[in-house]
């Protein structure tokens, strides 16, 4: 059940608390830009002076304000916010924007004031959005509370960075685009990114979702909502790779698993398009904001020049599309509107063509939409600069020919409702403008036209996430005896093994198991690196000995005699899930042995992982070929793997006392899966 | 002895055969471009109707003019360019610039064309730049030869599309460059990229070069100039990488090495900086035409918020820049300038200083600039927008300061000579502009300022390239013991082993050498993928047995009895090298295995490999970590196989009659490193 945000983004009226006349204050600004709603719904600028801001009376106080208020925004010192914030909530604010710092970002001090004005926040049934943050705007309402005016458009963007925000304005802006609403998220402690996102799936004005955030705040509930939101395209921009990966953990899962990871599994898995840059951000925006879509990848590349094309071909590939040469009969239809010295096969080139007639870019471009063979078309090279530098070249000929090329080609587009990217050395000039009304996206540069197309070819499909399972009762011992029980419990298959603390036993032991034997020192970190694991022990004799030899050397309490799986022909995975402070348990699957610490060829997924997405993370390796056989192997039995992998975080994710647990290796045979050895750690 | 290029560059005197009145024809722009060198030399004009063109008395042929012409620019119908340049060098021109089409790009007539007239204008001690071509210019030199008019600067543009150029004209002129030169490659039938390279190294008002080209030529003389004309930096862009990979060769060397991937082995080794897009281009260019450069990676990020310092980091290290934790003495330094908020760990963030006060911009950059730990300074965000929008907002004092930061900036970087740049959502704001007069470059999109600094920082070295080798004789025979001798002669270490075809001699074999023994069937096409192999044969008897059984199934006409080598704390290589069509012979290293056929971890370079490279080829593996020894395995002795490696390579380079040759596995190990197996193809 998602919260109601309907006093956020619509409110029956709004208190601006720490108004100012003083244009350097945040006040004074916002204050400017809430009176821009005119008389939508009331507003009451409250300053504990009084007086007049901006020509209107100012309350004193909230309390002085004398009616019931819906929204009220603070931004007072931190010493004063708590009682604005009970003030507020006792005239009956249903919201409140939170501008005030000073809070969870400063430490623990900090947070624990932010967690006790929630509480009393929740307790009121009020939303609060913030603190420490930079107000919200919400412009197919007017509800205007931000220091910065954002142009009226259909993406909404919910960012944790004010000037990103500002860079991202003018990026869209550049595409026609505009923002439907801008939440500043602050430090989330009441109203998150999840809420947020549920809300604006919602919301009929809003046809993109644009994300920067640094921190995911419910981390399993932005997956599952961002996955739910499915149709309103989310386009996230986050931060902390670099960082990210230098905070590796000490256990060797950990190592692995650096947030990076995980926010790129997650947004894989919930259908959301992960990008690097603002600039990203837009090209992406571009084509997502349209109704445009395909759910093929074959793209042909549309050109004037053969430089173009080339280059076109290898970004598009790059970019996750295919360019493959066009079926004959494609080829035949776009030559008969071309000349003979036109390429045909992808990328179709003009060849100076369009130098004849300028609509031979329109006439091709008809040729290929028509095509069932082609999903979508990207446009590249020089069309737009004989009406923007060439007026009058040719008597002005060419110049209007491509303008009407310009308005044919906007209605091929609309016509075949087909992804269409254009990039033009000439992206403002009147022919390519006119292609735009359509909401084509034009670019200068042609890697943001194949990232563009891409993202409405190529997308991301969600995959939804499983809820965490519960278990009966909580973990309290990890030793490697218990670690095997409990997964064994789960499912997973082990070879038999028997715990030994003197020979004795360890005769017994080897009498009840077929040879030949592991035998492993217990209670030790480390086991394989401090030299506790002897494998390929032949009989009870060499057993004994060996025993002799490890514990002279590590003098551990307790040994494993275990019967020692089949080696040949098997591969060794590498099966762990650890808690992610915002993810909650995190899968990671990989090539065991030196693929994992060589190559670190993993993958993840958050926990628990069903049999059949095991399947494509397995096959997603890259070196996931060793699977299939390679040089006369036989293929292994990936399903098997992929069973025990859905056991194993099945398990892990019912236990969130459980810090991390490990199955290295898993032992995937043509024939099946064994779990051959385990590792956990309670938090 | 590079050829001169004068008559093309600074020609005593110019005709243009093929002029025209009608401006829909090339040779109305080029006449017009032509012209408007003024006085600066003759230019004559030529169309056989003659008449006037342009309002000057045009000759009605080559011969026509009367006088000698040093460089003469043909636009002929293909029929009659020959005889044109016939006439052109009958009148002693030097320099002959071949527009018209129709040559080797049509196939192999028009090639066989193309090498009659190539040859008369050699005998002639004369240049031609073409056929196929659009025509060249030379800014400084007032040479305007194409049909479009490029803005003067630095940058030596040589490329085989013209529409790219255009467009590269538009990019740089985006940071107040432009070109010195440019030079449509077209066929590059007699003056190529290689000449075109040496020649604008020379050249002193050059100060970087840019290429495009699909068609490397010569490209082994491309390395060598490329790596010659280090300190004049190039920047090449290419196309092919997708297409190219398709083009995969039937042999298995040839399988990985695509052309994408030599071509990127040698810009990587002459220190060529190669990227995939004109947007990249334009960002290096706009560096690189500066004189700042570092040694060190060390880049201070500095900014006014949260969110771009934290995408600016992680898009500075995938850029290859180091962004490390500032010094305590740095930051101290830094904390001196700024308020009791600002962040100065790195990323340095204003956080609001910059709006108190804009020359603390200014100021912070001058404590990064300052430090010895700092070796540049990446400025990303808002600053630019007070001067862009806010004129007036606080009065106009936030502008009027921004202002004076810029030019404070400007001085800072000229003073401290370390490399700058900066990300701004207003680049083109006065205060932006002011920065950029000491040519810091100035980017919109975060990622091109990132690319821009890396190349002046993180900038690759040459590393030379070895001439070709000379061998004594040619090959004849390559058969497995004929390519074992040829490398065993040129010192490639290999187990013993003895030719046999009947029994008899097998028994004598086994007894001449030490078991165990393999066992290979001879002058079969794929020897293990026809199970043409046996290892670990332990003692006589099993080779007998295993002779017959292999001799029954494959009735191969001789065999190879060897003594197996020791494979424990072993890791196989693979070593190639093949003849490139451009590039001549290519050496590819990499682990063997799997790890070639699953993870194409291989690695190129130019052959004759030195040892020295062949160590650094294979640590820049990405499985490298397995030669230093994981998992306990000891670490193998790289420079043993890397001077076999040299010793493969140089006797492949000697030998030109030899398309590839490879030796898989080579076997390194902690003691040295021996070739297992030998293959060799002729053309």
């Amino acid at each position: 059940m998602s919260r109601s945000l309907a006093a956020l983004f619509d409110p029956a009226s709004v208190a601006i608390v720490g108004a100012s006349d003083d244009p350097s204050k945040w006040g004074n600004a916002v204050a400017v830009q809430a009176l821009r709603a005119g008389d939508r719904r009331p507003i009451h600028l409250v300053n504990r002076r009084g007086g007049t801001i901006l020509g209107r009376p100012a309350a004193t106080s909230v309390s002085d304000i004398g009616e019931p208020v819906d929204l009220v925004v603070i931004s007072v010192p931190a010493t004063t916010f708590e009682s604005t914030v009970d003030e507020a909530l006792a005239i009956g604010a249903r919201a409140i924007v939170g501008i005030t710092a000073g809070f969870a970002e400063m430490g623990a001090d900090g947070a624990a004031r932010q967690r006790a004005i929630v509480e009393r926040v929740r307790a009121a049934n009020a939303v609060l959005v913030g603190p420490n943050c930079l107000g919200l705007v919400d412009n197919t309402t007017q509800v205007y509370l931000s220091s910065d005016r954002f142009t009226d458009g259909s993406v909404a963007l919910l960012s944790q960075s004010g000037n990103l925000a500002l860079e991202l304005e003018l990026r869209v802006a550049a595409h026609g685009l505009g923002f439907s609403r801008f939440v500043s998220l602050g430090n989330q402690a009441d109203v998150n990114l999840v809420d947020l996102i549920e809300d604006c799936a919602r919301h009929e004005l809003t046809s993109a979702i644009a994300v920067y955030a640094e921190d995911f705040a419910d981390g399993r509930g932005f997956a599952v909502a961002a996955a739910a939101a499915f149709g309103k395209p989310i386009v996230a921009l986050t931060a902390g790779g670099g960082e990210a990966s230098a905070r590796s953990a000490a256990s060797h899962t950990g190592a692995l698993t650096s947030s990076a990871d995980v926010v790129k599994a997650v947004c894989r898995d919930a259908g959301v398009h992960l990008v690097d840059t603002p600039r990203e951000m837009a090209a992406l925006l571009a084509s997502l904001t349209t109704t445009r879509r395909s759910n093929g990848r074959r793209v042909a590349i549309l050109t004037d020049g053969g430089g173009h094309g080339a280059i076109a071909a290898d970004v598009a590939e790059r970019a996750g599309l295919a360019v493959p040469v066009l079926p004959s009969h494609v080829q035949a239809a776009v030559a008969d509107v071309l000349w003979s010295q036109s390429s045909v096969g992808n990328p179709v080139d003009l060849a100076g063509m369009g130098e004849q007639d300028p609509m031979s870019y329109a006439n091709a471009l008809g040729a290929l939409l028509a095509a069932d063979d082609v999903d979508g078309v990207l446009m590249t090279g020089y069309f737009g600069g004989y009406t923007a530098v060439e007026e009058g070249f040719g008597g002005g000929a060419l110049a209007s020919g491509e303008r009407k090329a310009g308005a044919e080609i906007a209605r091929l587009v609309a016509f075949y409702g087909k992804p269409v990217a254009v990039q033009s050395m000439y992206p403002g000039s009147p022919s390519c403008l006119a292609i735009s009304t359509t909401g084509t996206p034009i670019f200068s540069a042609i890697e943001d036209a194949a990232a563009s197309l891409a993202a409405v070819m190529a997308r991301p499909l969600p995959r939804g996430f499983r809820s965490l399972p519960a278990a009966d009762c909580a973990v309290t011992e990890v030793d490697y005896f218990s670690s095997r029980r409990l997964l064994a419990e789960a499912g997973v298959p082990f070879p038999p093994a028997v715990e030994v603390s003197d020979v004795d036993a360890l005769r017994a032991a080897a009498a009840s198991l077929d040879g030949p034997y592991v035998l492993k020192a217990l209670h030790l970190l480390h086991k394989s690196d401090a030299g506790g694991v002897q494998v390929g022990i032949p009989d009870v004799e060499a057993l004994v000995a060996a025993h002799a030899s490890l514990h002279a050397r590590l003098d551990a309490p307790s040994y494993s005699v275990e019967a020692m799986a089949d080696l040949s022909d098997g591969i060794e995975l590498i099966v762990g899930v650890k808690a992610d402070p915002r993810f909650g348990p995190v899968a990671m699957v990989g090539l065991g042995g030196v693929y994992t610490e060589v190559l670190r060829d993993v993958q993840f997924a958050l926990a628990p992982v069903p049999a059949g997405q095991a399947v494509d993370l397995l096959l997603s390796l890259r070196s996931a070929a060793l699977l299939a056989g390679v040089r006369g192997r036989p293929a292994v039995d990936v399903e098997a793997a992929a069973e025990v992998i859905a056991r194993i975080t099945a398990c892990a994710a019912a236990h969130p006392e459980i810090a991390e647990i490990e199955v290295n290796p898993l032992l995937v045979t043509p024939n099946g899966a064994l779990a051959l050895d385990a590792r956990a750690v309670l938090y």
